[in-house]
C-alpha cells in the first residue's frame, strides 16, 4: 500500500514579521512527504531537483520511507526557487522571486515501481503535470487528491478543469473557492465546484479551520488557536500530507474517515507554522502528534445530551 | 429559577442585499428574550419602550414567559429607533439613523419580584446602565453575562472596564476583542481580556464560529455553513439568549456545559439570520431546534480513535 506524491522540491527565501531566512528547503512535495511520512510509508515521490538540492535532505526523507525512484536530479541546473514576504496579518503574502530553473522543463515520469499505488496526492504544481501523472497510471488509484492555487486559476484554468474531472478530493482555500465558483457564499461555491468533477471538496480557511463538503454533507474542522504563527509557508501542503497520510494509514475513504483525515491534516499544519520551513515537521514525534490530536478533540467536542 | 435580561426593545429599519424593511420590532433585549424563552422561563425583562411599541408584541413575549415588571412604558415618547444598511459581504454595516428617544433617559429599575434571580444577561446597552442593574441586585447572580460592542469601547471605555470587573462571561466579536486588547492574535487577546475581570470569554467570529476561553482552556464552536444570510441583525443577541437560556435550563455553569451553551447560542443565531428581524425566532418549534442541534453535532463530531 502506498501513496504517490507529486510536488515541487525547492528552495525558499521567506520573510515574516518574525524574521527572515535566505535559502531553506521547501516545495509542496517536500512538505507533503514530511507530513505524510509520520502516518504511513512508503511515500512514492515524483519531483525534480537540481544539483544544489542537499544530499542530507534526500537521506533524511529516505529514512522516513520517502522513495526517490520518481525524483529526477538534473546535474547541470538549479532547483526551483521561490521567495516571498508575508504581510503583518500572515493571511496574505507577496511573491518576490520565482526562478523556475529545473521546473521549466519538468516532465514527470511515473516509475514502474510506483504502478499500483492506492492513493495519489497531486501537490500544488502546473495542472498539465498533474494530468500527466494521472494518465500514466495503469490502475486508477482508490483516491486522487488535488491541491492547487489561485495562480493556476488565473493562468491555466482550462487545464485545471481537465484535472478536476479526474480527481476525487479538491483542496483549496476560501478565496480560491470563491474565485473558482464566482460565488461568495461558500455553501453555494461548494455546490458549484462539486459539479466540476470532485466528489469531495475541502475549503481551507486558515485560522478559521476547514470545511469538508460531499453531496449534502458538511463537516467543519477547527483550527487550533495559536498564539503566534511563525511562518505559514507549507501549511497547506502539510495539511495535504496529513490528510492523505491518514487515508493511507486507515485504508478508508468514507466521509466519516475523511473528517478524521482533516483533523490530522489540521494538526500537521499547526505544527508546520511553528517554525521556518519544514523544520517542525522533522522534529515532531508520535507523542507530539497524539498530544496535538487530543487538543483538537478537547477543542471541538461537546455534549448535546443535556439540552 | 430565572434570568434577568437587560436590553433595548426598539424599532429597526434594515436594508440588506436581499431586501429592505422600514420599521420592524428589534432591540437587543427583544432578541435575547425570544431566543432564551425557547429554552427556559421566566425571562425577567428590564427595558424601556415608548407608546408606539406594539401591544401584540408584548402579549406574544408574555405568552412565552417573558415578564414585564421591569419594562417601563413611557406614554408620551417614542421607542428607540435604529436604521442600518449591510454591505454585500454581510460582515459590515453602516448605521444610518440612531434615534435614542426613550433610551436617552433610561434609568433601569430592578423590580422587587426580580430579586434573587440566578442568572443575569446584560444585553448590549450603555455600560452605566449595565452597571446600575448589577448594583441593584441584593444577591449576586450565579452567572453574569455581558454583551457589548465596539461603540462602547470607543465612547465609554472607562465605564465598560468597571462593568468588566463585575461579570463572569464576556461576549464580543473578533474585531472587538482585538480593539479591547490591542492584540491581533485572538489567543493573546483572550489572555489580556481575561485579566480585565471576566472568567470566561466568548469571541464570536460570525460565519467562522465562536471561541470560548477560560484560563488555559479553549473551545471552538462551528457556525452552520449557510447558503444565504438574509439579515444578520440580532444574531449576536440571539446567540446570547440561547447561551443564557441553556445555562438556566441546565443550572450548570461548568466549562463543559458552557461549550454546549455556545452550540445552543450558535443554533439560535443560525435561525435568526434566516429572515428579517426576530421573525424566525418566533416561528421555530422545539423540533426545529433539536434538528438544528443535531446538524451541529454532525458538523463537528469526528472519531479520532482510528489514528
Amino acid at each position: 500500500m502506498a501513496i504517490i506524491s507529486l510536488g515541487s522540491m525547492a528552495f525558499d527565501a521567506i520573510e515574516t514579521p518574525f524574521g527572515k531566512v535566505d535559502k531553506i528547503v521547501g516545495g509542496s512535495g517536500t512538505y507533503v512527504a514530511y507530513a505524510a511520512s509520520h502516518l504511513t510509508q512508503p511515500i512514492q515521490q515524483i519531483s525534480i531537483v537540481g544539483n544544489d538540492f542537499p544530499h542530507e535532505e534526500i537521506d533524511e526523507l529516505q529514512k522516513r520511507g520517502v522513495q526517490f525512484d520518481g525524483v529526477e536530479i538534473v546535474p547541470d541546473q538549479k532547483s526551483f526557487f521561490w521567495s516571498g514576504k508575508y504581510h503583518l496579518d500572515m493571511n496574505s503574502r507577496d511573491t518576490l522571486v520565482t526562478d523556475l530553473n529545473v521546473l521549466a522543463n519538468f516532465n514527470p515520469q511515473v516509475p514502474e515501481t510506483y504502478q499500483g499505488a492506492e492513493y495519489l496526492m497531486l501537490g500544488n504544481l502546473m495542472p498539465t503535470l498533474q494530468l500527466s501523472v494521472i494518465e500514466q497510471l495503469r490502475k486508477r488509484p482508490d483516491l486522487v487528491v488535488l491541491d492547487t492555487m489561485n495562480y493556476w486559476m488565473a493562468t491555466a484554468m482550462e487545464d485545471l478543469k481537465k484535472v478536476l474531472l479526474k480527481i476525487d478530493v479538491l483542496l483549496i482555500n476560501d478565496s480560491e473557492a470563491r474565485e473558482l465558483s464566482n460565488e461568495y457564499s461558500l455553501v453555494k461555491a461548494a455546490k458549484k465546484i462539486l459539479q466540476l468533477g470532485p466528489k469531495f471538496l475541502v475549503i481551507k480557511k486558515g485560522e478559521h479551520g476547514a470545511l469538508l463538503f460531499n453531496e449534502d454533507r458538511v463537516f467543519f474542522a477547527p483550527a487550533l488557536p495559536l498564539e503566534e504563527v511563525f511562518d505559514p509557508t507549507g501549511a497547506g501542503d502539510a495539511f495535504a500530507g496529513g490528510f492523505i497520510g491518514h487515508i493511507d494509514h486507515t485504508k478508508n475513504i468514507s466521509f466519516e474517515n475523511m473528517k478524521t483525515a482533516i483533523i490530522v491534516g489540521s494538526a500537521m499544519a499547526s505544527f508546520c507554522v511553528e517554525k521556518f520551513g519544514p523544520q517542525r515537521l522533522k522534529e515532531i514525534s508520535r507523542q507530539d502528534i497524539d498530544k496535538r490530536l487530543s487538543e483538537f478533540v478537547q477543542l471541538s467536542n461537546f455534549n448535546i445530551s443535556l439540552v
